[in-house]
């Protein structure tokens, strides 16, 4: 299996923003497919440990969501609604219950790179720079890597 | 009528951020109502000189709306989804349609100040220091303005 890059997650210098971006080998409609199906999002997302129970699933402008990952027993709820979803680009809200006071407005571009390559970016904005280096602090970047791996095999094995 | 307050308005020093505070002669329940019903939000919001039409509004949590204002003929179209909708706070999405690439995250709280007053307090957060101060240019506090003191009055006289 061709692995295209790692995720380079930062943060901005100077807003509550943290950005992403990940090559993968195929092409943005694949790409926006993986993220968008239920059934194929609940299958790659999260930590190897994880397991996603897809709760709600609205995926289109104006609708919402609801997942819980559970992990060694213990379930973990997020949800959010779907401000715009265009094959180009996905705005959505995210909170994760365990801090429900906590909203993150969510982000995603797929491109085309061409020659069977595709490139998503992100961007997640919060209201604080405190809550921008928490998000950060929390070990995110595990479950972005282990979560695109699972997706590169999918998109590898036609499973997407 | 009994004016409280005047909005104050005004950008965070530093993030992408503008904060606006507002105090009514009601309680939190009312003010909740004037936000939630579409027929009484589109008789109040926006300037004097602007008529609102509700195109579609399901405000409840995962929920969406949209609205057109009409200007001397002209329609300027906003929607967004409802992330969450509770008695103390409503968070929601916001984009104007003339700026579609533009999305703001926006938190209205509702505060109880006894005596038959309440504290609208919201918050505006776009990705961009120059999002925020193109928002503060164009002229917003005179709809804000205009369109609570309408409020004023159909708190007064018991349309809401």
């Amino acid at each position: 299996m061709d692995k295209i890059a790692e995720a380079r997650i930062e943060a901005d210098p100077s807003l509550p923003l943290i950005r992403m971006a990940r090559d993968f080998a195929t092409t943005p409609e694949r790409l926006f497919r993986a993220h968008t199906d239920p059934g194929l999002f609940a299958k790659w997302v999260g930590p190897d440990d994880t397991t996603t129970l897809i709760d709600h699933w609205d995926a289109r402008t104006g609708g919402s969501w609801r997942y819980v990952s559970v992990v060694r027993g213990t379930e973990y709820g997020f949800h959010g609604c779907f401000h715009e979803v265009r094959p180009d680009r996905i705005v959505q809200t995210f909170t994760f219950e365990g801090e429900p006071e906590g909203v993150a407005l969510e982000t995603l571009w797929f491109e085309d790179l061409g020659d069977g390559r595709a490139r998503l970016r992100s961007q997640s904005l919060v209201d604080s720079i405190e809550s921008r280096d928490g998000i950060l602090r929390s070990g995110m970047e595990v479950g972005i890597n282990e979560g695109y791996a699972k997706l590169d095999g999918m998109l590898h094995d036609g499973t997407v």
